[in-house]
């Protein structure tokens, strides 16, 4: 008999049907057995009428792998209205070892390094299942958009010869005797790579080796990077991933309905167009609305970031806020100045709910204007970058693009507390498995 | 003005347009200047009939990148029919340097080390472009195939504390002054997600320490990864592979049937079922038919390999072979044996045109079932298997998966003499850049 699914049993009332899944809970009411079986899709009730079916549980715990065979039953007291009787049950996998925490209550009670420990297993539960079918849609959301808007897919190295943007927090590699990098993101890739399909972006993990042990710090997570060419200025790639940040949210909702009410995700005002301040008018407004002087800081704090972010939701209905035209100081070598006011930059960050999402902007792109960019910043070993050169040495036109960290996206979606829960198996300072 | 593609030119006859792009070749001929412009698209005819346009372009060569406004004409003796008259060209970025080689011929004429170093502008040549799109079309074919069929997207981590399936063959990571590794797969994380979501894939680069330096091996590569539970054996594997092979086949032919035609491409002959031939009768048929005796050796050699393919052409109109139940002294560990002759497997190989492309079969789902295999190789010290193993401890059902390279399907799909020339940076025994 072919297996169908928990979510398929109401429209196969009356009938003998097969199901396959995990021992959710095994449970006696009033001198009655029910038996939990959880799927990939949900639950079913399956009442435990025969003592053979009974016996055939004997000694099984929790998580056990099984089939039952039963008839499906209306029963308007039932969990869903609906339950199996009469079942036979094939053991696919038993279980005799209690769990490190129960999967069949509604909230995992663990500490995290103890669900982190067990994540293995942890991550069956419901909740945690629901997140991470979150995490798929976002990557699908973020693709179906670009896709759509002439983007192409590429996948660059991560193994490379030397550090993307600075030398310092980058992992060594042995490579047959040589020294190498892994990648912390690919953006010197996905510039070159506009000189091959105008847009491009990727999905793919970078590796941080920041020794920061916070809540927001993992040393590996996917980044989803886009890059595009032929621009005015960041204006347009802030168009784009405005369209991006919104696709992602319509796929969550038409796709994802049933795993953001699992979670009860509240999801974000996202307007047609994101309101945008400019960073000197942010620093002004926090000193007139909040009596803050930040002017002439190079960058915004926390604090900063969580007042313009409810200002942005009070004055414009929005959860999202383009701060741009960072100093360029604060900024990487390859930033594009803005014309018209060249200690900042055409570059922006989205905050989400008032905090940092996205970065992104113009990059300079003629060969001339690098050179004095390294010149400037004091890079007098030209050697790491003789390929990245060449890229504009030999023609590219003016581009730029953003990078969001996925599982920030989920953590603030969710309003997680800790970005390792938006992780499957986070690597940190002190974690390195599972 | 919005800028519109060379393709487009079509629908604008007659109307002052702008195109964008990069000066792919520049031409007199007969006392005319014509200037070829490349897009992401295609090309255009552009006629430079004013002393003012020809003097805007004085000391510029091939590839500077500029926009240019004229007059949409048809003109049959253009490539296409069409041509751009009365330009006024606008420079983005000026080339003044050489190239390494040409990118205006029908085919790029370089060594392949001179071509790989300068991969950064080579990729540019429409066909090198067209081949990576094809990529593209490959892994959203691949995930648009397990999308529909419930598969769920997972990111697994590529820092792991320990090698996945054996100690050789492994990157070595500074990580925080303790040892890492580089994931040579996801094969454990993908059966660990099995317990999770029933059926996973992922699309991510691993990494091969591999110091072989031959056509066919890079040290890094993207792979197409797949895995699901609730299998009665590796025939439902096999059957998920046929629709994703012929999945991305039909995504390729429906929606790059352009990029196609630029590299030549033949579409395999993919019937709805592929033939299967077991491995002892594979053997038994190469002694048969062409008179080599390899009853008894564990694996087949690239020329068996080749043979199988033919007679799958020839016998079945099937460009795809697979071969099952190799010896279990071959396959990792975790392999499941054939319950009806266990000195075999449930695994297969599928053949493309004569060449392995795609690895998988059953896993073991038992603990019981791990510890007795990690015995029989004498792995003494289980610590690197605990998370692993805790996974079956606690319930996992009969599963399976298996693994493409994308780059190698590349490669065989178009017929390349090296798996270089299908990866767009490649890494080797000897290179890490560009």
């Amino acid at each position: 008999m072919e297996r169908i699914y928990t979510t398929e049993l109401k429209e196969h009332i009356g009938e003998r049907v097969r199901l396959a899944g995990w021992l959710h809970a095994l449970r006696r009411l009033g001198g009655i057995n029910f038996l939990v079986l959880r799927d990939v899709r949900g639950t079913a009730q399956v009442v435990v009428d025969t003592p053979e079916a009974l016996s055939s549980l004997d000694g099984l715990l929790p998580e056990t792998v099984l089939t039952v065979e039963g008839v499906v039953v209306a029963e308007p007291q039932a969990p869903g209205g609906i339950e199996v009787h009469a079942p036979v049950f094939e053991i696919l996998s038993p279980v005799r070892d209690a769990l490190p925490f129960s999967l069949n209550k509604p909230e995992v009670k663990a500490q995290l390094p103890v669900f982190l420990d067990h994540a293995t297993v942890g991550l069956r539960h419901p909740q945690k299942r629901a997140l991470f079918r979150l995490s798929a849609g976002i990557m699908a959301g973020f693709r179906a958009t670009l896709n759509g808007l002439s983007f192409t897919e590429i996948q660059t190295p991560k193994l490379v010869a030397s550090a993307t943007e600075s030398g310092a927090n980058v992992f060594g590699v042995d490579y047959f005797g040589q020294r190498a990098y892994l990648a912390q993101s690919p953006q010197f890739y996905k510039q070159i790579m506009v000189g091959v399909f105008e847009r491009v972006f990727e999905v793919a993990p970078v590796f941080r080796a920041e020794p920061h042990d916070t809540i927001r710090h993992i040393n590996e997570y996917v980044s989803l990077d886009a890059e595009m060419g032929f621009i005015r200025d960041h204006r347009d790639v802030m168009a784009v991933l405005t369209q991006v940040v919104r696709g992602i949210l319509a796929h969550l909702q038409t796709a994802y309905a049933a795993e953001l009410a699992v979670v009860n995700a509240v999801l974000p005002l996202a307007p047609e167009t994101f309101p945008v301040i400019y960073f000197p008018d942010a620093q002004e407004l926090i000193l007139q609305r909040w009596g803050e002087d930040c002017r002439g800081e190079p960058d915004l704090a926390p604090q900063h970031e969580r007042w313009l972010g409810g200002w942005a939701k009070e004055q414009f209905g929005s959860d999202f806020l383009f701060v741009t035209g960072y100093p360029m100081a604060k900024r990487p070598f390859y930033t594009h100045p803005n014309p018209a006011d060249p200690a900042y930059s055409n570059s922006f960050d989205l905050l989400f709910r008032g905090t940092e999402l996205v970065t992104g902007g113009q990059r300079l792109h003629l060969y001339a204007d690098y050179l004095a960019a390294a010149a400037a910043r004091g890079y007098t070993n030209l050697t790491p970058f003789e390929s990245y050169f060449e890229t504009f040495k030999l023609g590219m036109p003016p581009h730029g693009g953003f990078a969001i960290g996925l599982e920030r996206f989920i953590m603030q979606l969710l309003g997680l507390e800790n970005v390792r829960l938006a992780t499957l198996f986070p690597r940190d300072l002190n974690r390195l498995a599972p």
